[in-house]
């Protein structure tokens, strides 16, 4: 944002974000988001077409609702029609006001599979027409930790901010910025819902849970946690030829889905001591690997107590609180605790995998959703242990359990 | 121990450790002490000769007192006569109460250099008369973590036991098991002081502080404490030429010590803020390692807020308590978090960059004491903000700062 831009400013905060609404003649509701984090202004254009997209209003409140239709902001911004998205745990975190940088009135979604619409004048390898996967995480290339691959720590105004601190994809369009760096195309042969899996729960699994966790042949991995992320780790671990996969969980429903998925032992927590079944298989020494896949503190402290000595735990999960580090028994063990945010390094790689079939991806989708029946989409989702729900899938043109069919205000703006 | 050797037993239970006195007809006063955790039974032969020895009798409890003369109870054992030992930080743990596997009778210490007394059927390359540095860390050579070079955590019988689950090295002789694998011959031209230095400190901040770190040239490095685990951590992380290390500690006596051993930047966390000194120097990023050398709860929580997005923490402090670990904020920035127990396999290695000049050990000892001054080197020790005490040095035939000479009754018995 160039200051000279500004006619007059009306100037709010909310927590660490300002929302600067400038005045700029003619098109006077147009309003930009000044991230001081990231050192970047985002253009709404009030003023202009609209769409239907998913608006986060603060704990607990979201609408599927009107809202400004995005426009490219940045040269380097391409604008994707939504053909699929779905919804992520890390949504429901948000809703329950766990990352609270995430501001009334943010478009949530961080997964989409479309089409794209329109590019800046600087993207050079995406143009109009393009079919795309949208990666999670957007990364400028160019900053030191691009330059290492770690690209959810971007400081060139990327990392993840998908549905977070910009608008995301549970919408029928969205900005994405740095398309060039941000954006897959879609292979032959895969299909929408299968590559949807790779904007998020498949890298995310495999690099900070897996790749994290330095998975081993003969390896006995303990993952806590059996949700989609749970999941996704139980079948990325698998390429590295572990001799078992022990999945924890509380939900009976979510461990048979866990068979389906890789685990070889499945304990129900709620029931059973699973230090005593990693144990009993491990000669009483522990998990080689253990993966936290839900974001409890309970979890962690449970992913800590598995591991062997000398062995590896992998946080996946998002945390809202704090956990408990026993160091008093930890600090002679030789353990390795990992934490991380995806950096989508590991998606060119999934991308083949899953085109050369040593993936399938679509065992994930539980159910199918019109786009515009989001609000049935996130109830379904929110209630796994009832509904069977792993991955929700929203397309635009589809149809719901209910009949509902899609209908593409943008896409006829 | 084999039960046909007992003609009567007395049983003692003080937490996990179960002493056994067996009545063996001549030798009535022989005492075995049997260790469930390590499957073993130690032989102390009351009726036998004795010598003096530091023993701990329960929290804040001590006396250089007389204590049976160890012998030889498994054909891979030595029996080493100390000519010099020191006292570390975790004998201070000890005594606080923080390792309650210690218990009440216990002869203290694990760093000694020493002379061959007498050795085990089994014991090959090791006999009467050799000067060796005995290691804090006994490795049976055989088990599985043995076999990985993970000494530390060896399951058959070895790890940190020396004066902690078996009698120490503060005392005229030391029994060693498995001598093959837990002994360093003396090189030339090294004198016992400085290779003193190699039982455990400068192992262990190599190991479990600056190997676990990743250090790598160009690396900004955090060191919270500067007592003698910090130093050596500063001392060996040179070897991999960071560009800046910045010692953080509470005692500007330590911090000028620190300058000596590397330390470019200094903190007193008392009045400066260590963040901001760390912030200044890394872009606002953070240090690309940190590694804890205290051992308490706040000191290991600045740690983890220190390091950069993508960085390591490496604890080395020996901990009573457990931590609050941030899992709200760290989920996000890929940390690396390790413990560790050493393991000694980098001796050989400290050994040669020893004897070839690359590391000068003897700038850690601040002051020397006849072996049977042993009280008054760990008051001198424990009070180290008053004495300015690194590290101290006990030996026999030494002569202490109050005159005091060794008196060798073990050596004369």
């Amino acid at each position: 944002m160039r200051p000279g831009q500004a006619r007059d400013a009306r100037i709010t905060q909310h927590g660490c974000i300002v929302t600067i609404v400038l005045i700029l003649g003619p098109n006077s509701g147009d309003q930009w988001l000044w991230n001081p984090l990231m050192q970047r202004a985002t253009l709404i254009s009030n003023g202009g077409p609209s769409m239907k997209a998913l608006v986060y209003h603060g704990p607990g409140r979201m609408a599927w609702e009107e809202a400004p239709k995005p426009g490219i902001s940045a040269p380097t911004d391409a604008i994707v029609r939504v053909d699929a998205t779905t919804i992520c745990g890390t949504d429901l975190h948000i809703m329950k006001g766990d990352l609270p940088a995430t501001v009334d009135g943010r478009i949530l979604g961080h997964e989409a599979v479309g089409t794209v619409e329109a590019v800046g004048s600087a993207v050079k390898n995406v143009k109009p027409g393009d079919r795309v996967l949208v990666s999670c995480v957007s990364a400028c290339g160019a900053c030191r930790f691009c330059r290492e691959g770690r690209y959810g720590q971007c400081l060139g105004g990327g990392g993840w901010i998908l549905g977070y601190m910009i608008d995301g994809t549970q919408a029928e369009f969205v900005r994405v910025p740095f398309a060039d760096t941000s954006t897959y195309p879609v292979p032959a042969g895969v299909s929408d819902e299968d590559l949807l899996m790779l904007s998020d729960i498949l890298p995310t699994s495999y690099e900070v849970g897996v790749l994290n966790g330095h998975i081993a042949p003969g390896d006995v991995v303990a993952i806590v946690g059996a949700g989609p992320i749970g999941l996704a780790a139980m079948m990325t671990a698998r390429l590295f030829s572990p001799s078992h996969i022990v999945a924890i969980d509380l939900a009976d429903t979510r461990l048979e889905a866990a068979k389906r998925f890789g685990a070889d032992v499945v304990v129900n927590n709620g029931r059973d001591n699973p230090l005593k079944a990693v144990r009993d298989l491990t000669d009483g020494l522990g998990a080689d690997v253990a993966i936290e896949a839900v974001g409890l503190s309970s979890t962690f402290e449970l992913a800590t107590e598995l591991v062997r000595p000398g062995g590896r735990v992998a946080n996946v999960g998002v945390h809202g609180k704090s956990a408990t580090l026993h160091l008093e028994t930890l600090w002679t063990r030789d353990v390795t605790i990992t934490t991380g945010l995806v950096d989508t390094f590991s998606t060119p790689t999934l991308i083949r995998l899953l085109a050369g079939g040593q993936l399938q991806t679509s065992v994930f989708v539980t159910q199918r959703y019109a786009l515009d029946d989001m609000m049935a989409a996130y109830d379904t989702f929110g209630r796994p242990a009832e509904t069977g729900a792993l991955k929700v899938v929203l397309t635009a043109g589809g149809t719901s359990p209910n009949g509902k069919v899609a209908v593409l205000a943008g896409a006829t703006a």
